[in-house]
């Protein structure tokens, strides 16, 4: 798909350059008066913390930003694995596939040792990322990303739509409530930013509040939440652009070290024409901050091109451009709970995304490590405000998300300081360094970290059972399903079994089979689906509401090595009958894809099989052995709430 | 994606079943007084067309439908791979491939020797159609093909919309203005069909009308096109049901033949519980038609209740159904010219679809014959009105399209004596035949035709050169250009090369390279090249228009076996620099793919190369030697108009 080369237009893609116009910005309507959840910014965590809320008929939610209407250009565009995984698991993936730029290959450029005012190509690589997922990092506008999230509000069940042109100007939190879950214990006031609304205030009040307003983030203030780490004294150029060039690498990204000029970071973009380049720019003096950096985009054009030579850089169009600091700074806490309180204080306010954690834009970080934040933190809110899980469960979203926040900290340091190579400013006496191995280095060793994919949360109650990974040895406890395909048996058709854990809510248990037959009454497998099915200890009849589907809350997957399967001879758990008919599922069972094995590819021991359950984020929760069945209450029982009383 | 558990829902699959709602139909606007080219029918052929026609801004089209809106419910559902490519043509592949049930087995049941009043398992075998596409075959709800087309309208530069609620009454043509180009000698008028219209005449003139008004078509009528061939004597009911059965294939295409109560054939359908289900009717009497028949769907059901024994079926809802005739019958002209007259007579008319063939449904061949007809002519037509070629071309459609009717209506009544087995009416001395394997061997022979993927048109000046067919032997001409991957050498991404062939209206040129690198300029790729960059012959200089890109017209891409090429090396006109800006092109040249290698897929000569000469309607015109240079320019001297004087 090509786009932009007459200029770049924001909107939707799947429009045609000559036809495609950004929409208008949405109409103005009143804000409800109570919600249970109200977020606070439309950004990537917002978005995608709306996105899922949108998936439950029974909660209300109410999404603000002080912007006019929906994002148009620039900031983030890298599209981690990970992130597309996410957007898979929300039903949209294939969008972002399809347009996104795939990065596939890097190269690296030092300064000629020949000729030194000349930078020389050093090496070019496969991207290190390649693998660990079933789709492809990718490069597309955050702008568009945000519009997938949007569509897929729009039309979920609730029809959610965004309220724009609010500031949120004060919030309170009445601490004699939050214990109290039927409480409304938060009241937020909002400003009205168009010129109609001639800054009338409106009120909501809300069961919980999730901050995902961004870098300067208003909600982080009003809970006194401090930031740790250093404001920035480093300041990079970036911009969206339309060139030509004799560059032999434009559609490769490129990382650029100059001799006399500081570095350049290229990134091809979606369309086949645009390009984003990072320029480094010289170090702020101790108190100075970035609004003081006074350049122009023009200013950033003739600092890439001196970095380029000998090569010609022939800019048609500034797209978007901005400076953006260096700083890596993390939230002490990501809820409204003091530090080192117990876990069974119920938090009620929540912050996500640049609200708690800032960093520089080069490793791509922003958007894919925001993003997740709230996909962490929006199945735990449903669960607890629909009465499925202990309020406690709301406290894992800080200890799960603060620990990779931590981490991203220190990998964009690492990674800051290999790319930044100018000497400190005034202190000319320091050489620059000219080694992008190292900056290849890291990419290869932070590689799944970089892709999203290797990130794995503390061991927990909802992260255990780790005596039993050799089990699986590919299925990491703590980190995210790593989907692979299997043969589905009542048609033949190669599914995704990652694809299956779809976001609304809901947990998976993935049976992996052992040698013997499903089929036969005595087998490990039928036993355990006996026990989920019949036993009164099965988490599924605990934990599924009176009148709903079987699957409504565990939604069971089998997998079988055995390649002779008949539906009709598997037990009727495996196949359930569901809705107002009893119709059958026929798509929870498969069988293992001749040529790629899930055993194989996974680490699963064949001769055992085993039971992964995978949490409603896609994270394995844990992994246990077929005939652990009591084990299986035993992990629900912690923090699921009994409905049979209902 | 699972959809329809609660019952049968039309609309958007993308909305959950809970949320989804068929659109309102579309508030009626005026029709215009005068279009270019006016299409009757919002079917699969007409809504190709129209989406085809979208695509140029300098083309007005007018596509009515006496219907108040959209189809929701029943009709064709099987969507062929080759379908599937043409959707991808259209840039909406993905909607299709996502929520089409995909078909990867069949089932085949007979009498139960020992107990013929049973049914039982014959064999089980995969889909014989795997392999022929890079898309599987698919079912799905025809409406939702519909939407899928009027999305792609709707996004399009011309913002295309249906006008529904008009019935065409009258059609005349002046045969004094049919062969003046810029005479609009076709007068329709429509009649309101909605209550508010009060049956309110309207008359549009128009350039050039197409007839997809299905098997009653009036286009067809008016211009008085006769249909040859047996009406029909034989009925099938079909009903889109869903259902609890313990049959053990219910996932599966089946084929059932019973010994006392005829056949019926089972078709999985998407969402996961849907099913169709044909089921064979008792002849008709010489003079009945289908209207006589005077059965519901009860009286289907139990029908196949019986064809079942010993399964049961216990039908839940029946989303739809009818009862459809098997009539093989074709017209004896595809246009309004007479019989035989001369291919330089400009027709004016056409028809399209079932206005033009029916046949019996079950070969899935209605929808999937209907599409490629209006996908053959809608190029044509663009190049004509747009002046970039002689109106001859449009004498093709007939010749092309009707052989592949004539093939059709060949295969189905082959299927329709072995599918339907029951004897003649009144006449039960003969006895049932219970062969299905001759089924499944007719499926076999004819697995291309039914995948769509082997239709092959007659030779003519744009499908000629077979002298030169062992130059690539994967390449049939006159079939379409099958598509295969390689690696893009500006960024190292595979690309389908066959989805580079977009529904624009553009030649496409795949150069396949011989064994002496390209960046040599005396090998035979860098002459040819050169010949198309430089030539005063060249088919791009003379017939791009001026002004316009140089791909505008005649879209070039390269494919090389050299591993090792960097774009900067290679020929400008390789990646020619387009737009206002004058933007390089990355994006048109290609290297194998290693381990899956194009010219080794494709049998494609590695010592000699060859140039692959592409319509805008997918299929491959010709084939021509490298250095073929005055045969390439010979071929698009026949049928293209010299842009250089305009
Ligand atoms: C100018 C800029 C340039 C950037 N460039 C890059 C880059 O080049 N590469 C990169 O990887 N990342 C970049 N980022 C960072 C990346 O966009 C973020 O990491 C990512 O968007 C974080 O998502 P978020 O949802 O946490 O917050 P944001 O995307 O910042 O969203 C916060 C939202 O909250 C709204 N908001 C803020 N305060 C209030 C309030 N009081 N009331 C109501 N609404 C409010 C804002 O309008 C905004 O829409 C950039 C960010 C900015 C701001
Ligand atoms: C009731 C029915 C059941 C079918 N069942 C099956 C099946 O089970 N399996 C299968 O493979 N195929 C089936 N088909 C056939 C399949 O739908 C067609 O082959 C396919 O739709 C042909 O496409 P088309 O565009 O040529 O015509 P159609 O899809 O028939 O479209 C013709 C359109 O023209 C409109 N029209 C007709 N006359 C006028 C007029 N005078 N003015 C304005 N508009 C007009 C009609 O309203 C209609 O929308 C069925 C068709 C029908 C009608």
């Amino acid at each position: 798909m090509q786009f932009h080369l007459n200029g770049f237009k924001p909107g939707n893609y799947q429009i045609p350059d000559a036809a495609r116009k950004p929409y208008p910005n949405p109409p103005i309507e009143d804000l409800p008066a109570q919600v249970d959840v109200l977020i606070v910014g439309t950004g990537p965590a917002g978005l995608t913390m709306a996105r899922q809320m949108s998936e439950f008929a029974d909660i209300t939610t109410c999404i603000v930003d002080k912007e006019p209407g929906p994002l148009l250009f620039g900031r983030a565009d890298g599209i981690s694995s990970r992130t597309m995984e996410i957007m898979e698991a929300f039903n949209s993936s294939e969008m972002v596939v399809k347009e996104t730029y795939q990065l596939k290959q890097n190269t690296f450029w030092e300064p000629d040792p020949e000729n030194p005012q000349n930078i020389k190509l050093t090496h070019k690589i496969p991207d290190a990322r390649a693998g660990l997922s079933e789709f492809t990092h990718g490069i597309v506008n955050q702008a568009r990303l945000h519009e997938l999230l949007l569509d897929g509000m729009k039309n979920s069940i609730t029809a959610l739509r965004p309220h724009y042109s609010r500031e949120l100007v004060s919030l309170e939190i009445d601490d004699s409530l939050t214990q109290d879950l039927d409480a409304y214990p938060i009241t937020a006031t909002f400003k009205r930013t168009d010129k109609e609304g001639k800054q009338a205030e409106e009120v909501i009040k809300a069961r919980y509040i999730v901050g995902s307003d961004g870098a300067r983030s208003s909600v982080r203030k009003a809970l006194d939440i401090r930031l740790q780490g250093e404001s920035a004294n480093k300041a990079w150029g970036v911009m969206d652009i339309l060139l030509k060039t004799d560059f032999p690498y434009i559609r490769v990204k490129s990382f650029l070290q100059s001799h006399d000029h500081g570095a350049v970071m290229t990134i091809p973009r979606e369309g086949g024409y645009l390009c984003r380049f990072y320029v480094e720019l010289d170090l702020l003096g101790k108190d100075k901050r970035v609004a003081d950096v006074k350049l122009t985009e023009q200013d950033l054009i003739a600092k890439a091109q001196k970095v380029f030579h000998p090569y010609k850089l022939d800019v048609k169009e500034v797209a978007w451009w901005s400076i953006y600091e260096v700083g890596q700074r993390i939230a002490d806490r990501f809820d409204n709970r003091p530090i080192g309180c117990s876990d069974d204080i119920i938090p009620r306010a929540f912050v996500a995304g640049d609200a708690c954690h800032t960093h520089s834009p080069k490793g791509g970080w922003g958007l894919n490590t925001s993003l997740p934040d709230t996909f962490n933190l929006g199945w735990k809110l449903a669960a607890v405000l629909q009465g499925r899980s202990d309020p406690k469960l709301l406290s894992t979203y800080g200890t799960e998300r603060r620990k990779v926040a931590q981490q991203l900290i220190d990998a964009d340091r690492e990674l800051s300081k290999l790319v930044a190579t100018r000497p400190v400013a005034g202190d000319a006496s320091e050489q620059a360094k000219i080694d992008t191995t190292k900056i290849e280095a890291f990419m290869k060793r932070q590689s799944g970290f970089v892709a999203g994919t290797s990130i794995e949360y503390y061991p927990s109650y909802i992260c255990t059972g780790q005596e039993n990974q050799e089990l699986a040895t590919g299925f990491h406890i703590g980190q995210r399903f790593h989907s692979a395909e299997a043969t589905r048996v009542a048609d033949g058709r190669s599914q995704h079994l990652g694809h299956l854990v779809k976001a609304d809510g809901r947990w998976r248990l993935f049976v992996f089979g052992d040698t013997q037959s499903p089929i036969e009454p005595t087998s490990a497998s039928a036993r355990l689906v006996d026990f989920l099915a019949n036993n009164e200890k099965s988490p599924v009849k605990k934990y599924t509401p009176k009148g709903a589907d079987i699957d409504a809350v565990i939604d069971t997957y089998s997998v079988f090595q055995q390649q002779d399967l008949s539906m009709h001879d598997l037990q009727d758990y495996l196949w359930p009958a569901k809705g107002k008919y009893g119709l059958r599922d026929y798509e929870k069972v498969f069988q293992t894809d001749l040529g790629k094995d899930v055993y194989e590819m996974r680490g699963i021991d064949r001769s055992k099989g085993c039971v992964v359950v995978v949490r409603p984020d896609q994270h394995i929760a844990t992994i246990l052995p077929l005939d652990a069945h009591d084990q299986l209450t035993e992990f629900f029982d912690v923090f699921m709430l009994d409905q049979r009383g209902q």
